[in-house]
């Protein structure tokens, strides 16, 4: 019997996993949600780019939710926990499983311990399973290099390098990481909390919780990468000497000792683009991912392959080191 | 509370696996069993080169079982399931998990599915939970290539390689791989079956349950490596034209479509040693470990590292990709 699924939330990512979850045999998409006025009201199909599905894209999420009842929703609309947290909750009041992308669920519970409770318990209270899922963090530079780990029988410390292209990704990506500012406009939007990848203190915390780490200390820096020449993606145009994107590091120290390092440097124009673990260990193991996983398309396939995984969970709130082994199927 | 482990076979692999064991915090080794006189009535702690620990390897396992109780049994004794089935099924009716290197049992539903059915219908009876695990099979050539499909859209190929000098590995690997054999007896040997690595149609079929595919056809393929030139470990001395090792390849197919390759190569003196997984998909990844993954210790801390995801599963005979993900912890 497929299991029923509703989409909620059709920006670039959403799109995606709609269009991979339409195309699964053993899911059935029978609801979707989108509050954008360009969206609700129209065909799913239409916005996928196919014939008619008979699904018209609702604004009304709670309306939808408890009409068709789900057995899994499918959420991918922002990256801030609170700021989707009702939107969670009305999933969960409709008894359904969620896998979202929202990037401060993947592991929530040292950033938001409040919010990672209080959905924990209306989980359990109802009885499903609730999962941050995505390329980065959930997958990348968190639930693989743990993976890792399980080869080792002392770990020291896990450096994890992400290099991603953003000339190959989606509009909004481009615009979160800064692409075409000035260097003054960047270091303003770093203030401002609008420029910056969400997630690395997540897969920071879901290591160190995996390994049984209690950290001490740890730092998030945001630097800017400068364009040595002019690169014009689809969707934005930077001039040399403007930011390309972001260069992040994220360290966790025991004492003194930095035993988690995550970098990421995602830009447009990023000629190397790569998947790096390192661990220092015994044995040590580095593993290298050449070219890197695309991450949007690696964000929708990770949503739509832990379905099976947040099915055969325990109930409550999750993380991608909780539930059996996600993959392809 | 420390968890209660019982160590059964203590060749070099149960050694390493005592020995990780025992310096693990969380977990205590409350017995040791071994059917070898020369071990048997020893002190463990004297077998693993330390300090006395008061407890006496034992070759009346079924004894040992019931009067101890263990939580969980770390078995290493043999790479054949029908071999091992009474010794697993003495540790069911201790009411213990397992988590055994014993290579059948990694995916056994394929080769040995009555053996597989009774032991998982004892396990479900005495409510714990049989699990295979290794590096190979049970890691390197099939949970972690299944793990990088997490991140397709589509996997249309899995190609893994794994290069292993053997030269750095124990005796008996280094004999069961024909190092220093002559072609002659190397052909002799893999007739009689002796010669082979055990495991690689369980990697195969773990990955093909894993991702929904049903084979129509499999082969696998035994070769020599010769020696082109001397080379003398700690353990073996291989003269020039000599068999060095195995090279292995199991293949799947789907029709005509070659859809899982698994190549080893092992034998003593490989030059490049590495891990490396291919997929097919969308998008297409390219996993390298350069160096590979030590089989030995990897085998030990895999055992080790999978019993916190053991007590977490729910009662039968489960493989890697049943269980909440293993790490280092």
């Amino acid at each position: 019997m497929a299991i029923r699924v509703v989409c909620y939330g059709l920006g670039p990512i959403g799109i995606g996993i709609a269009r991979l979850a339409c195309a699964r045999s053993g899911v059935r998409v029978i609801g979707a949600i989108d509050i954008d006025p360009q969206k609700a009201g129209r065909d799913l199909g239409e916005l996928l780019g196919r014939e008619a599905m008979g699904i018209v894209v609702s604004a009304d999420a709670v309306e939808t939710l408890q009409r068709v009842r789900p057995d899994i929703v499918l959420h991918a609309t922002q990256s801030s926990l609170a700021a989707v947290t009702s939107q969670l909750q009305e999933c969960i009041a409709a008894g359904a499983d969620v896998i979202s992308t929202c990037e401060e669920l993947a592991y929530p519970w040292s950033a938001h311990p409040q919010l990672a409770a209080d959905l924990d318990a209306a989980a359990r209270a109802a009885g499903v399973t609730l999962l941050g899922a995505g390329v980065n963090p959930g997958y990348a530079m968190d639930a693989l290099p743990i993976m890792l780990t399980a080869a080792c029988a002392e770990v020291r410390a896990v450096r994890v390098l992400r290099i991603v292209d953003a000339a190959q990704r989606r509009e909004p990506l481009q615009r979160k990481i800064g692409a075409g500012l000035t260097t003054d406009e960047f270091a303003q939007r770093v203030r401002e909390g609008t420029v910056r990848h969400v997630g690395l203190p997540e897969s920071m915390h879901m290591i160190a919780a995996a390994l049984g780490w209690r950290l001490d200390a740890g730092d998030d820096t945001i630097m800017p990468v400068i364009a040595e020449r002019a690169i014009t993606t689809e969707h934005v145009s930077v001039e040399a000497g403007q930011v390309a994107g972001v260069h992040q590091i994220v360290r966790g120290y025991i004492g003194e000792r930095e035993v988690i390092t995550l970098e990421l440097q995602m830009y447009v124009g990023a000629p190397d683009p790569q998947d790096t673990v390192a661990i220092d260990g015994e044995p040590p193991l580095r593993m290298t991912i050449a070219g890197g996983i695309h991450g949007d398309i690696a964000t929708a396939a990770l949503v739509v392959n832990a379905i099976p995984s947040i099915r055969q969970a325990r109930p409550g709130l999750l993380s991608m080191t909780d539930v059996p082994l996600v993959h392809y199927w």
